[in-house]
């Protein structure tokens, strides 16, 4: 928890209260704060900045002072479509994905997603999940998440409208390794000002993709590429694939 | 387990017997094999190949007709100079660093590594991690992993010596972003025939490093760089960098 993110209703009159007993014992635990001292804080959606601790309570933390001056860092211009994983995986990716920025997440079924996962309680939690990943992340703005359980009827009606500006699926069995598509965009003379990243992912779970959803995806346009032989956790693998636009922003910014 | 990896003294006269407890659950539960099936296997050290399950016994699988021909994917050609984490969080980044193909670890002290984490238990079972990580990126070589429990005596006497081709540290106060630095690398006319990444990376946990720490490395020639202003769990930052090398590598073997 690098920054401690409160709802709006938490904000009265110059005065802001901390309730949540997660936050709390974060701030009394790990932080060993007292009286006096200034946390980082940001408004879910909105700012960040700083307040000084007025009073702590069991169940209540007043601060005061409160500064909220600073803009949540720039999300990626990507969106993230993830065969929904094992739900004891779902918490560490949904919290990964929000503090890399990526703006949308679609979660969709697949062929070698276990039925059961889309009842798991797990997806009750997401915005649990979420506000650790903004809280770890530093940022204030939550992606927004959807649930999609019938692959076919969202790749060939939905998808086309969603792609802004190309989409790849991540498949090892594909002949095309990232970096050669990303060099192959660089060359492309119609890309013009756009980014030689594309604007949506899509990643399998464990077993990745069948053959008959890498060729549906195809047909809307979606270029399937390896990222080499090495077989990754989905975790691991959506930190290497994501952080390919997470170091490319990175630098948009700062030149 | 995307293979199953069995030292040299498995192999005897064509047959092979995997006697490991893990790897005979997962025969048996995840993959739910029965005799005739085929195993994908490794020689640790060695080739990558397949063998036919003879026999199942609760405490030892028999395989024959061992076909070992394919040579493990190539490493990276990177060293990963680690803080060492919390024990916790341990396994799975050893787990990940061997699953993407980094061929030196070097776990060091520093300021903000409690002292406790040098006894944790973890640290006598990091040849287990190593195994799972080969077993889950398909690869048969073990990285080379040290301890390094003085900082200064390290940096100061050792580091020089084993910086092949430059070396970067993960710091979020540089003013240097990542893809900063490796464009001025391709630009740099000195580089020749060397790759623009490095060979050496120094990465933090939770806290990263103080001044101090990256002033000593500043002087024997390590550049301090930025990945964006979110801060990232040690797991996620590690897949997010070490992805630099390994889509990077994945281009040079496919090209």
């Amino acid at each position: 928890m690098n920054c401690i993110l409160l709802p709006d209703t938490s904000f009265q009159n110059g005065s802001a209260y901390i309730n949540d007993l997660t936050q709390i014992a974060h701030v009394n635990k790990v932080l060993d704060a007292k009286v006096g001292d200034t946390l980082k804080i940001g408004q879910l959606g909105g700012k960040l900045g700083s307040a000084i601790i007025k009073d702590i309570a069991p169940d209540s933390i007043e601060l005061g002072e409160i500064k909220l001056t600073i803009n949540p860092p720039l999300k990626l211009n990507l969106t993230v479509v993830l065969a929904l994983p094992r739900p004891k995986v779902l918490r560490r990716l949904i919290m990964d994905m929000t503090a890399l920025g990526v703006n949308d997440i679609i979660l969709i079924n697949s062929y070698r997603t276990q039925k059961s996962y889309w009842q798991s309680p797990m997806l009750d939690r997401l915005d649990e999940f979420v506000l650790e990943g903004l809280q770890q992340g530093i940022d204030t703005v939550a992606p927004r998440i959807s649930l999609q359980k019938r692959f076919k009827p969202f790749v060939e009606d939905e998808l086309a409208s969603l792609i802004t500006n190309r989409a790849i699926v991540a498949h090892p069995y594909s002949a095309l390794s990232f970096a050669q598509y990303v060099q192959q965009q660089r060359e492309n003379p119609e890309l013009l000002h756009n980014s030689a990243l594309p604007s949506m992912v899509f990643i399998g779970a464990e077993g990745g993709w069948i053959d008959y959803e890498i060729d549906l995806l195809a047909e809307q346009g979606c270029t399937a590429v390896n990222i080499g032989p090495r077989i990754l956790r989905t975790e691991a693998a959506v930190n290497v694939i994501l952080g390919q636009w997470l170091l490319s922003d990175a630098k948009m910014r700062l030149l």
